[in-house]
């Protein structure tokens, strides 16, 4: 090889590895939607821009289940059930109470159709009585072994790769990325953390009453039957304001129950009277996607008309995403005429 | 100078800079106690040790008022009177009703002696509709200009140094510093963000129940007069579990009401049956400092008694502490001949 070719070999080199480090979502199809995400991002963290916002305001929050990987069948549903069914025996009154019935009969069908605050009452009833360290204990055991009914792959390997991507771009810019998530608070510590390596204090969710005990002469922790705190809908926003105390700049939930709204309504507009309108973003995802994972909408279409009234980003995971699993490689179909956003 | 002299005096110069580098926590009288301190930390964080605890399971509570600076009276109680007072003509009820009428009857002499539930009282009263937006703002601006009735010195000056040193030594060998305080949570943090760099929602505290409502076409959160949660003795522990997610192993407390005996016996053993011993280290801290800073007790004795029989390391701000604030420079007397944590 002359040194000319070697040279030119390695200029070639360069610069795909520069085209490389320059998108920093490369699962996200070029176009308009990415380049919102481009552009705010670079807006918020140049210094001196007009719309500069400090790192320590850089808060973003994402719901988990249907957002950052599949929620047909979320994993606290199949966590529950798998409980419930040991547990049925102790407990005659559920082969007659809601939503009991329907989850001891139909099993993993429930959960297809199930809405979120179900589900939850699911997760309470099953794993009333244990310690906080028990549940936390099964719930990594059973994460690490269990697998998507469809996809056959575990939990932690379900992350959506354009997610993953938009979080590490988001940590990169000094964002501080929170999960706030409708299913128990517990399991998606767990989730979060092995999955994004988003630590246990930054997930809020869902959560049971537990009581303080003394046991053995230690303080132990135990679950009560009872709910705490649904998180969900107009909870969400409450619940970000009690545990960050600050509110975010940019915000990320999809389309299926309504849930989201009320966070990413909030994430929009500054509350302080007479402040400079900040720059936010409010991030919407759309299940389209038959082929590589579901397709389902709401039934009102909340989600999406509030997302044209307040000129958010409906991301389609069907045309916007070149790719949904890291097991799977097929490209996007090409982006369709009209987009997937119009009435 | 001779060169010979100059050589020696920078020698000399150097002797003294690493005399400084290797003392993290030059505001603590050399002893048994500092070095248990040193030792935990050391032990902890030796990858390979017996006592080795992982960067991410290093997590550390601290109660503020009282533990990281003074609570005769806490900041919150002075916040509260001042609206209190503005507010008292609109509430002629607070003339006769309980702990209203002793606080605008012996202001600032009232939070000498209330406890922590009665002063949170009057913080979610007075400043009750108010957004959290206008809350926090305001709350910025009273710490900005208040002064200690005593010391005279803004809030953010009243940090303790001992703590100070300690908060960044623990930071610098990979813990996770929190606030659980039982005070009003967005005050602490304003707080513990101005004072000790420690974020927004690293900061667990009391809250009051707030409302989303829609606010000419915003989602504004209003306070009510409502206690949500009052974060103090048994439900630190809780809170602690659901805001972390994660069991302390170094909590830090003080002596005065008891309120954070359950905190700190929570952060001394681990839960998980079988489960290796933890290291761990409680703090509690004795105001027995008259000339710099308060001298007082607890009544039934409850926290010393508690550390005497769990093996607490008990500090005494007289003896134990070089220095108390960064604005006084006088050394701590020599220590006494009988331990300060003798019955």
């Amino acid at each position: 090889m002359s040194g000319r070719i070697l040279l030119l070999s390695a200029v070639v080199g360069f610069a795909t590895l520069c085209q490389a480090a320059t998108d920093p979502l490369p699962a996200w199809r070029d176009g308009a939607g990415k380049q919102r995400i481009l552009d705010f991002v670079r807006e918020v963290s140049t210094p001196g821009g007009s719309h500069y916002v400090t790192p320590a305001e850089r808060i973003a929050v994402f719901d988990d289940d249907g957002t950052l990987w599949p929620e047909k069948p979320g994993p606290q549903g199949l966590f529950a059930l798998e409980r419930l069914r040991l547990q049925a025996p102790q407990h005659p009154e559920w082969q007659n109470q809601m939503p009991f019935k329907a989850a001891l009969e139909l099993q993993g069908r429930y959960l297809q159709e199930a809405d979120d605050a179900s589900v939850f009452q699911l997760v309470a009833a099953a794993h009333a009585g244990r310690t906080q360290a028990a549940f936390r204990s099964d719930a990594r055991e059973f994460l690490g072994t269990a697998r998507h009914p469809r996809f056959q792959q575990t939990w932690t390997r379900l992350a959506y790769t354009p997610m993953r991507e938009l979080l590490a771009y988001l940590r990169a810019n000094g964002f501080h990325n929170f999960i706030v998530s409708a299913g128990s608070v517990d399991l998606a510590r767990i989730l979060a953390s092995e999955t994004y390596g988003i630590s246990s204090d930054d997930v809020i969710g869902s959560s049971v009453v537990a009581t303080l005990r003394e046991e053995d002469g230690k303080l132990v922790l135990r679950r009560l039957a009872t709910v705490h705190s649904l998180n969900d809908g107009a909870i969400k926003p409450l619940s970000i304001d009690q545990h960050i105390g600050l509110r975010p700049i940019l915000a990320a939930g999809n389309v299926r129950s309504g849930g989201d709204i009320d966070m990413l309504r909030y994430s929009q507009r500054a509350e302080t009277p007479g402040a400079r309108p900040q720059q936010s973003l409010q991030i919407l995802i759309r299940h389209d996607d038959f082929e590589r994972e579901y397709a389902y909408d709401e039934k009102d279409r909340a989600s999406l008309n509030a997302a044209d009234a307040n000129g958010w980003m409906i991301v389609s995971m069907r045309y916007d995403w070149r790719q949904v699993f890291s097991f799977q490689t097929a490209e996007a179909p090409a982006p369709a005429p009209a987009p997937a956003d119009a009435p």
